[in-house]
């Protein structure tokens, strides 16, 4: 049952929680936080994640289910707002065979424009300037 | 705008939810209705929809969002019961520039084994045949 294995309190996601390590916040509130892909698959791709601690979604509690694709529709509408892409791909990865690398669970906001091609999740992506991903990150948050 | 369209009720799954053509059902309720996709990306793919009408995510109401990702995670929890795969990926599309097909929300649960290549949603994928669709519906069904 290697989708049920336990939490491991060192992974990205609970560094950016706990306030360890920098992210470039779009969102946040009691239960949800969201902030730009470092690496992303195109310009405005956001994660979503539960405060609370999670391996996947089979342990996500149903109230933090609501909050965090309450959320990523929230997200969704500024980013579509904020970047005018022709289309939004929503992925959200349970296993290293479905491609999940960080395991706390998170739910992928990958916008989509006509004559753009979209990075693969697997494939190795550039990591975005801090000062361009902070001024989108600005830009969407506007949106909300 | 094209995330924001009209919605036509001409559609697949407008048609499925109106008992104007049959699906191989996992679960229903009030709100929610899950279904084996014909042309699965893996053994065990399913879709989970709304009801109630909408184009894509953002035109979700916030009722449906609790209720429709619920279901996702109920379903996915009795795929990895009945099915045991070694990973799920869940997908939302929203937009034929991000590949949505059929544009009533919907949401693919997708089991992935580490034996077995998943096929691109993109991809021409042969249709599974009725009775091995009608059988792993019923064995989906049953762990719910």
């Amino acid at each position: 049952m290697p989708l049920l294995d336990n939490y491991n309190n060192d992974n990205v996601f609970a560094k950016i929680i706990r306030g360890e390590m920098p992210c470039h916040k779009i969102y946040e509130d009691e239960g949800v936080l969201s902030f730009l892909d470092i690496f992303p698959q195109s310009e405005g791709h956001a994660i979503v994640i539960p405060k609370k601690s999670s391996r996947n979604l089979l342990g996500l509690n149903s109230k933090d289910i609501g909050r965090v694709f309450g959320a990523v529709q929230r997200i969704s509408k500024a980013v579509n707002d904020a970047l005018n892409p022709d289309g939004i791909i929503i992925t959200q990865l349970n296993g290293s065979t479905a491609g999940q690398t960080v395991f706390h669970t998170h739910v992928h906001i990958i916008p989509c424009y006509n004559e753009k091609i979209i990075i693969n999740h697997n494939d190795k992506k550039p990591m975005m300037d801090e000062e361009n991903l902070s001024i989108l990150a600005k830009k969407i948050a506007a949106k909300i």
